[in-house]
């Protein structure tokens, strides 16, 4: 532990945006349903939708120390990606260090554990997907480490992989696999704007799919 | 399992929207305080209020496939309530599902699961109330039965109740009682009307209520 | 058990005020970071900042009779806070104590269970933090008592000491310490301006901190 | 609410004990993979395997009045069902009561809450599997009902349903089917005990069910 | 923050060995059903029952350091309980640290938070109740208190309390009312022999405490 | 998804039985506080200790049909390690699997979902780590993998990895750095020995230690 890793491979900012647009369940289908974090991280504010490169923080558990030197690695079109050592609920980030990360173009942050000052945060624009809210304060006291692989939430990141945040929750998105994602999430977005046009028009997902034969087959009786 | 009941017996479909009109709480005081699904069903977004006929859906953990057949039975006025067979909190039902449904009629969705899309969902005016939001999809796979009797939060549920859902939560009317809690439920709002006027002017629940001495003989000292 | 407490101290009015204009973050910190409920505690709507000064219940499991009691016991500016003696998620208030509450001036609610009518609730203005939204009622059959020393989501409370609460929590402020935590409070604020202009301006805490050297000396690595 | 069903229609004894004996991980499988209750019912101590019928107990939160009424109609051979009317979990139950029910022939306990003096059941070979331990009292104030349908751990019970438990936790089979699902969790031992041995030869599963083929033809890919 | 009080006036040791002879259960109900510590503190291993009186240490999350400068204050029949001031899950407390309060004359360690080397502890006869099984270590950075009132797992303590602890969890008298709260818990053990017998003779509670006569009168139908 | 790796590299067994031996609360310290699975791993019975090497298996959620192409791939001294793609408690894993797993040298299993049979497991000497202990079975439908990196219960798990497991959870220690590992895990053991006899002895970890001058150093008050 202790290292600040500063020259880190980011994905594309063009394909960090793009997969951001299409939205989490969108990307999470698009890649073969992997990457989620887990149902507990959630937005303070409905609405937001991100889509940027992860800057990744390994915490200890109630010491923000490292998320000071975190701030001076991002650059424009970053997400910061809190996760802390062992299971911890602080609130480790509030408006003054959105304020610095804002004004170095970080898009948001995901933190598998608290965040304060929402009120603060949503009136900024800058939104969060986290554990909790809670107001408890950290110290200052114990290193930590910047842009190393992290398990945030249930979820493998590294440094640079995309991360795609909404109201849905959040995925991560491999930086190798991106460009591939993208172009599959798009894919799906055209097909499904013309299933939703059918299904609208009151045709059944069990003739359209081909549903209805399969399940008879399958030994289901309708009585 | 395995089966689709096609006919089923509906409560009358302006029972179920007078029930709705009265909300879950005054609801759940009439019928003698039963009825309610756990706290953890949540709505995704506030200020719906719904009251509809239950159709059932029994599916097993992650597996959506007889959500299309379901769709078919329902007519307008419906309420789909869906009960995984053991705990899962992947997102069964997302925007396309909701097209389809609300394409006949369904006035939206209770669900011991996960949901999806709930940006779009809210946009289209389709409300949910579930244990979770969360992108994680299902597979299709295995049967299920539509319309038959489950347990839902906690609640135990027949086709063709009535479902009442709003802020406060999710409860359920057997079609049995129906008329009789609609009638208990609005005496119960004139009653409360007069009650609440004179609280707003001041007047004490101790003495509007007469707990006053009963509070004393019980042994409450005022010290 | 079985006291209602009818002259307590309370909190100067206008240093709860000041201390719910300052808000739970800063409180928390300004108090040397203790007083904060259980994250668990959590608004029924985002927006509200109160302080003021806490009537306290103590009420059995599913039982709101003492609520009641408690309401008579209330001032302007005083602000409710239920702690039940055993776990319960049960909705022990709603519209109708939230009127005869607001009658007596009193600014919110604090329970570590449940609450119903919450729609109604936003609608008064009533602001309310608890641990669960819940339209199960409860019974009026036992003894409370009010204006008793409580714990109420982990934090120990006394009768007439300040409550703040915003979208980050509920924090507790003895009526003791309560000037000196305003002064503290302000001064934190004062100083937070300067802070936060200077790292808008793209300063990085790290220099502006003096972080970067204690960072290095505890034995960081940038590679 | 309010009733003391006194005649119900209880499950062939001989039935019961033979389902307890097939276990509750083999009776689920035979039934077609239902009527579990919820994975945190757990056995107070390790090693206890019963099946008998229930007797069934709809209960106020914080209020064990009815156990009383239920102890009453009790005989050999039967299992007490607590379901609390919302959730709670305070203990119920403990040595004095376990005392009567033992008299009359009650084979144990499974209980949607709380049970205390754990250490006393152990001795006296009172089994009990619960949601908690926790010593908090209950008080007898309100009516609840005795053999009706509950909702306990998630599982629908009708008076008279057959209850097998043993350290998997908790199953329910209803009176109609035991016979058949005796009958199947039977078959399901007889075939058991031959694979086992074959497996503990080290035979694959992989082969002696024929899986390779399939999953093979499914795409899975040896590398 | 960051006192250790040397002189703590502490119970009679009698007295509290004498409750803790007593048990959990009827020492809170003869203390009027109060100071039970939250169902989440469970024993590492079954079978220890012990009274004594409390040493109270108020730490950091993730930071041990007090629990040092706590041992050096106690003395035999001392019993140590831990408090984070927020809410944390790790191991805090293992083999080296039991033999060091053993050796001290420490019944053992009540901790809102993680204990490890469990199986060593059991070996030692050093019971532990805690929230978690954790293995995940502390630092030693920062202060905290020893001797001071805390709140742990929901119940207010102040040094020199009596812990009473066994399989049903952990309660706390407090100083001043220990005599009075033993002299009544022996009179329930002496009148709940007697109950016990008649119990075990086939009684029923409906006819031994009159239960039968007020269930009637409140309306309860025997069908 | 859809492979099975067959030939991985292995942890040396020596190594991976070493660190066994020493527990995981000594390979957790040893190895810097890393690689904990999370608290809720706990053992189905008590007193097992295991280290072995991982054959990953990423499953579907309620899905065990990969289990059976795992075990193929099992050589002695492995352990299984199970992680759903989306939580899951479902019982994967009963008697059966576990003696095909046996005959192979498999030494236990680690599943970050459901377990059933513990009865049985128990009396077979094949111990398990689990979220929970649950008789809901799974189905045999689709793909998953065998063999690839796994986040299990928030740690990142590659195949041939050190798995060690006792009464205090689970760590994983990585291959590559698993011999240094246990020199350090061997020198602390040596180390604590010494500690023990000293604090056994009487001697304060305060004076043993240094600590009360660095303590007092950063402002403790003894008072």
């Amino acid at each position: 532990m202790g290292v600040v890793v500063q020259n880190i491979e980011r994905t594309d900012k063009q394909l960090a945006e793009g997969l951001g647009a299409s939205g989490v369940a969108t990307v999470h289908e698009a890649q073969g349903r992997k990457g989620l974090l887990a149902s507990y991280m959630r937005p303070i504010y409905p609405g937001a939708r991100i889509g940027g490169t992860a800057v990744t923080i390994s915490v200890p558990p109630g010491d923000n120390y490292m998320v000071h030197a975190a701030i001076e690695q991002c650059q424009d079109g970053d997400i910061l990606v809190i996760a802390p050592t062992s299971p911890c609920e602080d609130g480790y980030f509030g408006d003054l260090l959105a304020t610095s990360a804002q004004a170095r173009g970080v898009k948001g942050l995901i933190i598998d554990a608290g965040v304060r000052d929402v009120r603060d945060l949503q009136e900024m624009g800058f939104p969060v997907w986290s554990k909790r809210v809670f107001a408890q304060g950290t110290i200052k006291a114990s290193l930590g480490s910047v842009n190393v692989p992290v398990v945030c939430a249930g979820a493998y990141i590294l440094p640079g992989d995309v991360i795609v945040a909404d109201d849905d929750g959040v995925c991560v998105v491999s930086r190798q696999e991106a460009a591939d994602v993208l172009e599959k999430a798009r894919k799906r977005e055209a097909n499904e704007e013309d299933k939703r046009q059918r299904l609208a028009g009151g045709e059944l997902g069990l003739d359209m799919y081909g549903f209805r034969q399969k399940l008879t087959d399958m030994g289901l009786k309708w009585i």
